[in-house]
Order: C-alpha cells, then sequence, then structure tokens
C-alpha cells in the first residue's frame, strides 16, 4: 500500500508526497497538527492540512526570515519571532553572536512540544540561555512591548485561524511601537503567484506605518507555487544599503551576500502587485 | 466529477490540476503530447506526461530563455532556438527590433502544429516574417551550421527520450562551432532541488568547451520544485558585465533589468552543485 499526503495549495490545484509513516497527529486548542515521514522531504510538520517546515527544506524560510534583517540592522541584540513554534528562526538567529535575547512567542504550545520531539535539528536552539519561549498570544505580546527589539520576525501560518491577527494593519503599528526607534521587522507574507491581493493590502498596510517598505522573495519547494515572500518594514535602515562587509559568512545553505541584495530584486509581475511598476 | 491531472514530478511527490477538459491527446512519432483546459493555469502542454507550459506561466520561462541572452550579446542579429515547437521563445526573441533572422528548429512537427491550434498566445509569432520553421532533428542541424548564429536557445524536454542528445558534450561543442566567434547560448538545465547530478554535469560540460559558464535561476509554478535553471556559455560576453543603459524596457511580466542581474545571484546549496562555494 502506497499513502500520500495531499495538500490542497488552491482550489485547484494541490501538491501530494509519498508518506512513509505518520509520527504524529492531534488536534490541539488551536489547530490539527500532524508531523508525517515524507519520501522527498524526511519529517514534515503539517498544521491544518498547510506544510509548514520538512527537514529538507527548511533551512530556506529560516535563514531567509532572520539573516536580512539581521543583516540589515547594524547590531541586532533583542530579537522576537512571533509564530514559529519549530523553533527554526531562533536557530538561525542565534548564529549572529551580537544576539543577546531571542524570544519565541507561539500562540500553541503543543507545536512547539512537536516539534521538540520530532524536529530535533530545528528546535535544537530553543534550550540555548539566549531563548526564551513564551507560550502566549503573539499579538498581545507586542502590544505589551514598546521600544524594546532591535528586530522582530512574524513567522505565521496562513491568513486563516490563529494567525488571520498577523496580517492586520493594527498589528504592524504596534510592532512599530514595540521596536526601537531604529528597529525593523519583517512577516511572511505568502505567494505573489496565489496570494496577489494579501500581498498589496499588507504591503499597502506596512507602507503606511513604516518608512522603508520592500518585499522580498526565495523559493520553497514545498509551499503553494514555490516561490514566497517576506515584507520588511523598517524604521531607518535599508537592507540594499547595508555595506557588503556586514555580511559575515555564516554556516548558511541558501543565504549570502549576494541572495542579500538580490532578493530585493522583483519580476514584473510582482513589482506590479505592490504597485512599483 | 472532478477530474485531476497529475504529473509525478519525483517518484515521491507530485502535482495535481483540476481539469476542465481534455482538447487534444495523440501519441506523434516521438511521444505524447495532450493539451488540457486547467482551471488554475488555463491551457497546458503536456508532452509524455510531464507539463511543458500553461498559459498562466509561460511568460516566465519563454521572458528567461530569451531575453537575457539576447541582452548579454549586445547586436544580435541571428539567432536558432532548438527544441520550444510552442514558439513561446521565438515570440519573445522578435520583440527585439535588432533581429533579422530567427530558426525554430522542432523535431517534433505535430508539437508545433498543436501549439497553433491551441496555444495562438503563444505561438502567434511562428507566422512573422523574420521565423521560419524547420521540423528536423536539432542535433543534426546544428552539426551542419558553423560560425553563422549570434545566439542560440535550447528549449528542450527533460533529458528523456527525444532530448537526451541536448544534454551532452559532444552537442555543446557543436553549438560552440555554430556560434560566430563572440556568440553565445543558453539551455534549459532542470530544478536545482531535483536534478543535482544533471546541472552539475552540464555545468562542467559547458565550461570545458565555453571560456564563461554561468547558472541562472526563476520561478515557474508548474515546474517541478517551482525553481528552475538555464544555463549559459558565452564565447566573449559575460551577462554581469552588460552595460545597463542596453537593457531595454520590452512588453515584459518576469524580467527586467534588475532580475537580468540578479538571477545569477545563487543560494549557497547552488553554487555547491556547480563548485563554486
Amino acid at each position: 500500500m502506497e499513502l500520500w499526503f495531499t495538500e490542497r495549495q488552491t482550489q485547484d490545484m494541490a501538491i501530494t508526497c509519498k508518506v512513509i509513516k505518520t509520527h504524529h497527529v492531534e488536534k490541539s486548542e488551536f489547530q490539527e497538527i500532524s508531523l508525517l515521514e515524507t519520501k522527498q522531504f524526511g519529517r514534515m510538520l503539517v498544521l491544518d492540512h498547510a506544510i509548514q517546515t520538512t527537514i529538507e527544506d527548511e533551512f530556506i524560510y529560516h535563514e531567509m526570515i532572520t539573516h536580512v534583517p539581521l543583516f540589515t540592522h547594524p547590531d541586532p541584540k533583542k530579537v522576537a519571532v512571533i509564530g514559529g513554534g519549530d523553533g527554526g528562526a531562533i536557530r538561525e538567529a542565534l548564529k549572529h553572536p551580537g544576539i543577546e535575547k531571542a524570544y519565541l512567542v507561539e500562540i500553541d504550545g503543543r507545536v512547539v512540544e512537536v516539534s521538540r520531539e520530532y524536529l530535533p535539528e530545528i528546535s535544537c536552539a530553543l534550550d540555548d540561555e539566549r531563548a526564551e519561549v513564551l507560550i502566549e498570544d503573539g499579538i498581545k505580546f507586542i502590544k505589551e512591548h514598546k521600544d524594546e527589539f532591535d528586530v522582530i520576525m512574524v513567522d505565521s501560518t496562513d491568513p486563516v485561524g490563529p494567525a488571520v491577527g498577523l496580517f492586520t494593519g493594527d498589528f504592524y503599528r504596534n510592532i512599530f511601537e514595540a521596536l526601537k526607534e531604529d528597529g525593523l521587522f519583517v512577516a511572511q507574507t505568502e505567494s505573489p503567484f496565489y496570494n496577489k491581493l494579501l500581498i498589496s493590502q499588507v504591503f499597502s498596510e506596512i507602507s503606511s506605518v513604516f518608512p522603508i517598505t520592500k518585499l522580498y522573495l526565495y523559493s520553497v519547494p514545498t509551499y503553494p507555487s514555490g516561490l514566497w515572500s517576506f515584507t520588511m518594514g523598517s524604521k531607518k535602515y535599508d537592507p540594499l544599503k547595508v555595506p557588503r562587509d556586514r555580511i559575515q559568512k555564516l554556516d548558511t545553505r541558501y543565504y549570502n551576500d549576494q541572495i542579500h541584495y538580490a532578493c530585493f530584486s522583483l519580476p514584473e509581475f510582482v513589482k506590479k502587485i505592490i504597485g512599483q511598476e
């Protein structure tokens, strides 16, 4: 018998992967959490039927959500990841030796526990003494902090269920307040092929709050269309004006100094989505 | 009833698309040719079960196979497309006003005929007076021409069946001979996620023939992994040394002057594949 896991990426297309074993399935307070062993991508975390991360390709998303903003800031010390319960963003952030404190603020403690059990390669840095895991609502956490963070990374699921509030203007305004006067943030903002309206709206919202707003792109084979985006809002620093010698060589498999600048070069159809033709 | 077309992209994963109508299926002398109406991507050309092009995303591949090499050459006049029976590469090439002659050399005349019937948006330029369609073996065609072309574009299917000979050192040496003394060529070279060995071998073969060899990347949602590559071999011109003012604004939806340079910035794992860590 062959088992295949199919994610309906849109109403009209899907990706499907051969499954060797189902390690774990549960309904948490917030969502369905599944942990599959796939033949192509190794262990795979699936939340509410959507692939979140896999052992084979997780490095791409986690490197791109962290190193681009952390090298854009000249001296990040205190950072927060909102969502990202698998711990991958924290693992990458802690590769920057200047980081003194990295909060992981995850609403669903079960995601952290399942990741600790089945994805040690990804969650391994959560026990680092500079990391602090808080199981609470990221929206509330951001509201309660002012003028405190150098960099915030919004590592959310898709804008349905628990993550809806992470794609609103209110949230971006609270992030602005939670950042120091020269702080910056990034948020995962879906696929430019399948989520044009969302990207356009989020870019417009962030632009109305932050003086510098930039979209950047990277390729993740297990995400819808394979092309994925982050949007950066920054109070002071422009990622394209980072001096090249600031970008130290880290232990990465996707990010490097060339990618840092190139990921902001957008295809025509993407420029059109954010009104930059 | 719902019908879905599934392409097994590797042994262990697949993409699947909802199909509204099957316009055409035939076995030609060389391969199975199918033309489907899909809900997500519109009309779709499928050869031997592999998606070749769709109305929705064809612009990306066709712009990237043509504009990158055609702007790298300072004055391309005579060009050839090997394969590419749908006509998309010819359509894009003829957007360059300096082109005097563009050959399409397709081994399977039925691909051209099916594309003329069902994909007029893509095949529309095949009747341009500067275009000449030759139904013959591209390997033979290249062998029979010497010192003749400014740019050659190898728009092949995957390296199985009729396209196997288009991924060999012999073919690249014959292309070198068919090009003028300052000529250059590009070949489609599959996905850096799923075809590492092929990319490594082709890059090495082309490097042994051409003084300048470069890999570049772009995103196509209907191709395996969503990330796809071309490899360029050039006798004289370096695509990264193109003066920015040479890159005229054309009617494109993916390619632009920023993409021209950025597409050569490779992720670490891709640099590793071609030995450029």
